[in-house]
């Protein structure tokens, strides 16, 4: 698929202070909102694919990446994992165009090698450190969690980010043999206007959530 | 300070699957580099004023928005915080035109009535709950802080996110009143060119990353 149609032309004049014009700025933040419904129309894997290979190049520590996806499509799949989100999220699950359930990869350290060479050894030394890789890989993947929200946002999507949910049950269930824990579950859509009929909640200002020294 | 100059003309084609252009995406994710050297160019409170004012638009559980900034910049402070990185992190935190210390407000409930007045109610029962409330400060603030760094990015700036740090201790220093809880250590600031000289690595591929049920 093509999203020509939505691309943003960034002549807008930008808000003071940003390098994006105010497009770009409302598209990813401002006006961006936590999807309550979608249009039926479909996600495609591609477009997930093009949202992965944005976002992968955020930083972590050591390179370790550790964000893994869940693809949430088939009807059984996505009854499964509704049967492990609280009540309020179940509906959500069964009628997202595609669900992603946002995990941390305890593993992560296999792939040291290949993604901080100059930390080899680093490895080795984690295979008997199960506590700390699954600390470092918790950590990584919710800062990773923020990209791919953004992302989405910039591929032209809405995304429904939940915390709602029995994330042991869903580790048992669909992460048994691949070590992964789910952080997030994220429904993803098109939506209509706002996609979402709650006002928009209060924020702290810069000065309530700041201190200098 | 204006950064008219930077301003992107959004022209670029974009990458099939996305809404933004090459531009936007080069400058948030693609191109972005985490910063080994800045040159002296300040960095105004009000340019991070203007960060935080985009990136606290998004979402975090319940709108808790935990994520909370520690701005440091006078000699002494920048000593102080030195102090408890780790030694290859300590100059640049002596060098960097400013430094963030990322944390996770604690007492984050207070703010319910406020920012989710529909879960007022939450505030008491969180009051007696300091393990749950850390947990959840510390989940959405990290989730925050990709965010920021993205949003540092869509001001001109250029970003170092550092983990390696005695975190307790900076704790013990800057927040022993305030409960807040450090993650990261970001070193903020203009580049030229990509601001390392560290040669881009590897990342996973969305196959490698990614399951589909």
């Amino acid at each position: 698929m093509t999203t020509d149609a939505t691309v943003l032309d960034g002549l807008d004049f930008p808000t003071s202070g940003l390098a994006v014009g105010d497009d770009v700025a409302d598209l990813l933040f401002r006006e961006a909102r936590t999807a309550a419904a979608f249009t039926p129309d479909e996600v495609s894997d591609e477009q997930l694919a093009a949202v992965y290979d944005l976002v992968k190049w955020g930083p972590t520590a050591l390179n370790t990446v550790p964000l893994r996806l869940l693809v949430v499509r088939t009807p059984d799949a996505r009854r499964r994992l509704a049967a492990h989100m609280n009540e309020g999220n179940r509906d959500r699950v069964l009628e997202a165009p595609v669900t992603l359930v946002l995990a941390a990869d305890t593993g992560f350290h296999a792939h040291i090698p290949t993604l901080a060479p100059h930390m080899a050894a680093l490895a080795d030394a984690l295979e008997g450190q199960p506590e700390q890789r699954e600390s470092m890989a918790r950590m990584n993947a919710l800062i990773q969690a923020g990209y791919l929200i953004v992302g989405l946002r910039a591929a032209g999507l809405a995304a429904g980010p939940m915390g709602g949910m029995d994330a042991q049950g869903i580790d048992a269930d669909f992460f048994a043999e691949n070590g992964w824990k789910s952080l997030l579950v994220v429904n993803v859509g098109h939506v209509e206007g706002a996609g979402t009929h709650y006002p928009r909640a209060e924020r702290l200002s810069y000065a309530q959530a700041s201190l200098s020294v």
